[in-house]
């Protein structure tokens, strides 16, 4: 009973809510973020169409569709993570709530510096700052998610089973090693930003892979 | 059972439904408010760069980073609070449904107050009006959410459970008490348009702690 | 049981399915359309403002604003009346699927001549041919609701409970006059595009009124 | 009990999820897809109405109603597929999570290419790399919804109840079949692109009508 999205032990504790709702918004800025990434594809002026045809323009643009599949892949990543944080959660309260905003912040500004690396990524010395900008954003990130997985295992009464401190403790370290490298492709946005672009693709891919641990107990009985 | 999102109570009403749809689309709204905020950053064109590069052209923006940041912390405080009204409703009537469109659209409308603050914050004179029109923007949205608490307190049928009315009415004198202070935005935005979007920010932060007076009981039960 | 999103009733059956993911998608769409016509409110350039100033600026702008107003309120009525007809459906099969797509099409579209007029309200001639493609809009809108109804309601075992016939065909018949409705203001958008928008409000808000018949029988459940 | 959306079955396998959230974030990028096409229609500027009103200038704009409408009816009936598929979907894994966000991938950025097809749909040889494009995307389409069928189809834990091997393989051959199609579309884009944008929408409804194999047993049971 206790794990259904049923609201009759929310009601009389108006400070924690089941997660129904903040899945909603979630899953919306995650959509919506994710779709507006296509209003960065502009398409070729006629003018621009000129020298070798609108192929050739296309082709000129390589730099969008680079930025947008990275940033369509880093969004989509961090949605399964939170669809994955959020199995474990049955109740949220204020706290969580406004991590969350904070981790939808930094999702729901991405195209900005997706837009900011397309227009930049082949513009000399600038390109170096749009880079540094995307890895500043993917950092923000990834300390929001880390604070929202804090505010989510400080209080046991959130989740739905007892998580092992242990478990907890592991994912949070991860969550730090992805900020190190995220840090890092600050410094790297110096250097080269088509190669920050790429490491940040690398990340992603990498993520795929990795997720919460799980136990062989878990394992065995995924199959039941 | 009562308070399942189920259908068989709604039914027999069609003129009053249950809040699963409602919520579906105040989510939808404010989803996509707090993300459609991004296409107001605008990427530094090439010209604007060539005096002291990428960065300096994107410092420059710093009144478009600042109304961004405000405005979605002003929307998702609003999700909030809108979640936490709702989580005390069970069914919607008619009344309740357009109090709630009146809602949607101050929030909706909230990115053009913001592109407008954005593009005019550092602008001398227009300054003042383009913050006015932020503050009246924030007072019909205050309005607004003070009528959508009247619509749902003035039917006890349409609560989970019984709301004492002393709590309704500390509730709807806190809201007033939101709208005086949006009402003093408006004119402080003639002496300082800056000084009005920190204010917002002051208030929206102050809003993150304030929330539906809850009794000693129902704080008691939170960690049940 | 047969009323809840359940879906044991619905594997067997691959063609008629529950109505959950109709409405999301809908809601979605209703959601995005609505929130979409804020970018059709433009911020005037800096330019713009030189003559009276920004105040002078937005006041000229006031065409938008009504528009925006209007559609706003449109696509709101549309969203309850939707609302209204599901909470009757129990299952959708393909027929029903594509006539709401239709009725999305329809409101998906609503941004475009909604842009259109806010440009060409007070442009003399060709306001009226803006006024025509809203009307037409609204009537194509209007023809696809009706035919929405027609696809629900043509086979009971797509509704929850039996729906009396005549009042099925007293449905219709309003929905028929609300077309005959929409094609007048076609009309009247040649004498002037003005009272076009405003008769087009009109409708809006007696359609804020208007609902699908309730028997006497229903109306005295309502407060039970 | 087992097809309800509960999660009590979910938590103890952190890898297997239900398809609920899944289908949340699917449907938000479809009803933003499907809804921000209206953004390609653009409103004729005031110029561009001076030669023979705005009446002459929107009929110049058709290539643009017609990739619009074309792309409406095939994201529409992608949803209504999806929606299909995932009837038969119990839980999710993370192979049928990252299929998933291939199609999302494919379906956002539809606006692009029919935008591009808009701008260029009659403009002589550049139509026919426009054409293609809008063909290719659509093939990515195709290539990627049959790899989400794949990877739901391949572990039988993750479906509602038994599918018959048969039928699935004539799915995937069905799929296959469309892929041909879009093939040969990106051929016939050298020869003529309105041709091709015409064998679009002639292969939308196709698939209006064709759908998941259902069985004479199935059938039987439908109206029960």
């Amino acid at each position: 009973m206790e794990s259904q999205r049923d609201r009759e032990d929310t009601e009389p504790q108006p400070a924690v809510m089941s997660s129904g709702r903040l899945e909603a918004l979630s899953d919306g800025v995650f959509a919506i973020a994710i779709t507006l990434l296509v209003l960065d594809l502009a398409v070729p002026s006629r003018e621009e169409s000129r020298d070798g045809g609108l192929a050739a323009a296309l082709a000129r643009q390589w730099p969008a569709y680079f930025a947008y599949l990275v940033s369509f892949l880093i969004i989509g990543i961090i949605w399964v993570n939170h669809h994955t944080v959020f199995d474990k959660v049955r109740r949220v309260d204020r706290p969580v709530l406004f991590a969350n905003l904070g981790v939808l912040l930094a999702i729901s500004v991405i195209p900005f510096p997706t837009r900011l690396l397309a227009e930049y990524l082949t513009a000399g010395r600038d390109a170096h700052v749009a880079a540094a900008v995307y890895s500043a954003t993917m950092l923000v990130m990834g300390l929001a998610f880390g604070a929202l997985w804090v505010a989510i295992t400080r209080d046991a009464a959130l989740l739905h089973e007892h998580l092992d401190p242990a478990v907890s403790r592991t994912a949070l370290r991860r969550f730090g090693l992805g900020n190190i490298f995220y840090l890092a492709t600050i410094g790297l946005s110096f250097v080269s930003a088509i190669a920050t672009l790429a490491v940040h693709a690398a990340l992603a891919i990498y993520y795929c892979f990795d997720q919460l641990p799980t136990g062989p107990q878990a394992r065995a009985r995924r199959r039941r």
